[in-house]
């Protein structure tokens, strides 16, 4: 009874202000991951461009379950109406279409199989972990607080076009249409990203609701740094024959 | 260790015998149940008919929410591609489109307005129940599973088309205007029900998945009858103010 007291007592943040502590989540954010810094210098192998893919693409091909499960804590239709887009960039319509083929895309351009990509085999646990920790956060949260998680898509854009021209200008062994991926996030991450956060904004009006807010969406980036981690390490068992 | 002995020594239904067991389940269907008999015989009263639509418009609108479910749980894009169409059906994509829309028209034809279908004040305990029960066994079931439980829509156009014509010559007083859900569903449930019935047939080989699929299906025939047993009760409590 007093934590509640205590909690009520805290004066909600003003929208700039609370618009203001989420951006300042940015910190957080992956791209400042020794593993995305060292992509970005050109300094990564072949097999370490390949490794990240292959996990990344776990990540890629969880994003419709995650935003289905949003949908389905989500009451206002309207709000609905709008996620589900998000679904079908990702999914697409037909075989050639979506965020998760144009990831496929990637992977063969850095020398992956479509079959090694779809059955997991380079999958390491510490990925699927923190991917299924994202998926089964946005199953048991309320949907605002899921959508604020996603506001990782703020941050996105900046991080993308700095990776998309290291990746261009170093590795030029890779194929640029397998860049398609990123090209098209830049486009669409912003759009995303303003229609959620205006969400949480409206959405989320007590301090502890906001406080929430900022929770789920720090929780987001150590999930995706997390993921850089386990990444960067690779394989460490030595009696998995070598990928 | 005996049980899974016992289960694995059951033989797979062929796919014949599997689509009857399933087809049998009509039994169950809730065009049986003694409320929607009295509708189609035209001896519902007015007050009866609004509190089977508020009552059912609970149902209604929370279908998307057990659709996102089993897409949310759904590793196939191939059936999120197919699946995501449901949602999109009854949301619609604007104000006027979608199932719910339509439904909302159907209770303002028998004299609900459009805020006491939406704050559901009329919606009784053991409805909210039944429909609560539907969304978390598709949100706690594996995809296919929930899926069998949506196949009462193989039983559902035939007991919609007598219901239709019941309402048209019974109800005078309902503007015909307001059946547009029943005649949309005419069309798309038959569609709807093959896909899913085919789904079934294919994902469940095994006889404990087969069974399992049935007892989905029964489990939602008994969700449907149950709300019916409530709405046909009606409210119980002498302290709430007559609706």
């Amino acid at each position: 009874m007093q934590l509640v007291k205590q909690e009520s007592e805290k004066a909600s943040w003003k929208k700039e202000e609370f618009e203001s502590v989420l951006y300042s989540q940015k910190t957080r954010y992956h791209h400042l991951h020794p593993f995305h810094r060292r992509m970005n210098e050109g300094l990564l192998t072949p097999t370490e461009i390949r490794n990240w893919a292959a996990n990344r693409f776990y990540y890629q091909k969880n994003i419709p379950l995650k935003d289905a499960a949003i949908m389905s804590n989500c009451p206002h239709r309207e709000v609905r109406r709008e996620w589900i887009e998000r679904i079908i960039d990702h999914d697409g319509r037909s075989q050639e279409e979506g965020g998760i083929e144009a990831w496929l895309q990637l992977g063969q351009a850095v020398g992956l199989s479509r079959s090694e990509l779809l059955d997991e085999r380079h999958v390491l646990p510490s990925v699927r972990y923190a991917v299924d920790a994202y998926v089964n956060f946005c199953r048991n949260s309320s949907w605002i607080i899921a959508i604020a998680a996603s506001l990782t898509e703020l941050f996105g854009p900046d991080a993308i076009k700095v990776r998309l021209a290291a990746l261009e200008s170093h590795y030029s062994w890779i194929d640029p249409a397998g860049f398609e991926y990123f090209r098209v996030r830049l486009k669409k991450a912003p759009r995303d990203a303003k229609y959620a956060l205006n969400l949480v904004l409206q959405h989320c009006k007590s301090r502890d609701r906001q406080e929430q807010a900022v929770q789920a969406l720090e929780f987001k980036c150590d999930l995706l740094w997390s993921q850089l981690d386990a990444i960067d390490r690779g394989e460490t068992r030595p009696c998995v024959e070598e990928k």
